[in-house]
């Protein structure tokens, strides 16, 4: 395709955190930015160009959104597929494709689709139902975890077995939807792998964090991640495999347990930007929101060069209304314009800069 | 002060780059920013939550806008006091406050002001009319510079004077305005220093970069200077003396000249961000645009820190209309989101990292 002139027009579908801040790397490239959102006043609004709140199958919305974008991208993995669809069909492409949003949206297909590109997962069984459960265990060795197949984020979605007895009490749990048990992994920890494909097939990866989660989200990335190099370049390539299989364009997170003896275990991806990821901007040459951008409008892509150690910590909840006084000398910080603060809300981050890179 | 809490709305004055850079760091911090400029579709209206198109002297305009606002900076030292004052009189804080504007903007004023801090400028005679010229001129050997008191920037309103016999043709180049004649300097390099000041007197400083002009407007910005660090740290103090003798809250940039011996002499302060600056946000822990929201919102100031080697190179006119492909592995772009590529018109600046800092 032919590289987006600076001045046009690049829409998001989302407007929460990470449509705010690839709106504003958009902007800092020179592009209009325009969020589509079905919340009202949503932060990526605020630093935008203009924004839509309209609900997703808002046809006439998403028609006069289409006419005014050059090209359109999404901050959030759940948009419904038809959404993207309406848009494409208005002549406007949307990156990333659909592919990558069908196969993200579904842990079956998801994980299947890892496999079939020879990233392994840990062990997984369909249960459709609660009779299904039994089965599953016996195959996954007697315990695990199930999980829904769609719209589970922040370990929502999900509950523990440990004997067939929880069985009843785990489907309900979920809410009694369509569901994957997934085998219990004893895994020393975990890291994520961030790639930018793009759309001349181009592909670049950052080093990859170690993450650590509390309460089911992310509250801590470190980059380096103290792994061997060898256990990184092979979650980077990877990566690499899976975005070209699913001819991403743009940015996605690919997350792996780390076994004591070193192998990676998918976990699950975003096809989009990354809370693991936000130290990137601070931390790299190219951060993974300007990176996305220049994916999406055609640009070539940035380098990704990391010259800092550093770490990105999350401010959720109340513990995001943080003091300025608070911050320390080597901390950037990043708040959200959320309105309210709510428990197990994502409120801000900070990235504190550990000194100049060692390797 | 209260420090501002996240979420409160900062006003600017003006619109246009420097604004646009001010609202994206401000909305990083949690605020929510707002733009009041004369020009329609401002390119700082299109990163912050709301813009006011209106003249500076539209009352009902200012004081909407003051109500929207918790405090009002500025990004354009020609903003009128009068339009300051009118916010200041709804009760809202205007940060830098108006001493700032009026010193910095009229030369004679302001050049007065700098030698009573004991800031040595070049030697300058006020020129009320071209009958004031020869007097001048005798006075300050025989040639010199004539600058319009107010309103001049990049170069504009400036007429060389190289003999008596020109000094009519000058008055009039410079549209006949008053005026003054500043004596020839033959300088070795410029450089400049930028200091933030918080509302409760803390300074800051940068790096002084040095900075090469072609055409009378900014073409490049280079840290470290390669100047005796004796000379940065003398020229750094005195940007300090300035801040504090004008009480200045946010960020604010002395120009100098180095003489071959190493003798500084003050050229001329802008109230405000600035283009040698630019280099800063990709360079340093904190940029100056994050410092001057800092300072603006009551927050204690980020450390300024210079982590690398930097250069900073203006894009203008139609050189501003830069191929992606053609940036290099250590570039950052920021384009400034101008319809437009006149002559000497800024579009935007490169940032590229030369390498960790070596001292």
């Amino acid at each position: 395709m032919t590289p987006l002139r600076p001045g046009a027009t690049i829409g998001i579908l989302g407007g929460g955190q990470l449509g705010r801040m690839l709106a504003s790397a958009g902007a800092q490239l020179g592009f209009s930015m325009l969020i589509y959102s079905p919340e009202e006043d949503p932060p990526a609004g605020r630093v935008a160009a203009g924004a839509w709140s309209a609900a997703w199958d808002d046809s006439d919305a998403l028609a006069e959104f289409a006419a005014a974008c050059d090209v359109v991208t999404l901050e959030f993995e759940n948009v419904p597929v038809r959404t993207v669809n309406v848009i494409e069909a208005a002549g406007v492409p949307v990156r990333p494709g659909a592919a990558s949003l069908k196969v993200s949206q579904d842990r079956y297909t998801e994980k299947t689709f890892l496999n079939a590109q020879g990233i392994a997962t840990a062990p997984f069984e369909p249960v459709d139902g609660p009779g299904d459960i039994t089965a599953a265990l016996t195959t996954l060795g007697g315990k695990g975890v199930l999980k829904t197949r769609r719209e589970g984020y922040d370990g929502k979605g999900q509950a523990w077995i440990r004997s067939a007895e929880e069985a009843e009490a785990a489907w309900d749990r979920i809410g009694g939807a369509p569901a994957i048990l997934e085998a219990a992994i004893a895994f020393e920890c975990e890291i994520s792998v961030l790639v930018a494909r793009s759309a001349s097939g181009e592909t670049a990866t950052w080093a990859p964090p170690r993450n650590l989660h509390k309460d089911g989200i992310l509250a801590r990335a470190q980059v380096p991640s103290g792994l061997p190099r060898a256990i990184e370049e092979e979650a980077r390539a990877k990566a690499v495999t899976l975005a070209a299989a699913l001819e991403h364009v743009g940015v996605l997170a690919l997350e792996f347990f780390v076994l004591p003896d070193g192998t990676l275990l998918a976990n699950e991806f975003a096809p989009r930007v990354h809370n693991s990821g936000h130290w990137t901007p601070e931390a790299c040459q190219t951060g993974q929101f300007e990176q996305h951008i220049r994916a999406v409008a055609g640009w070539p892509l940035g380098n990704t060069y990391r010259l800092h150690d550093a770490e990105m910590i999350n401010l959720i909840g109340e513990s995001g209304l943080v003091s300025p006084a608070s911050l320390g000398p080597h901390d950037t910080l990043t708040l959200y314009g959320k309105r309210e603060a709510r428990p197990g809300r994502k409120m801000g981050h900070i990235t504190r800069r550990l000194g100049p890179r060692k390797d």
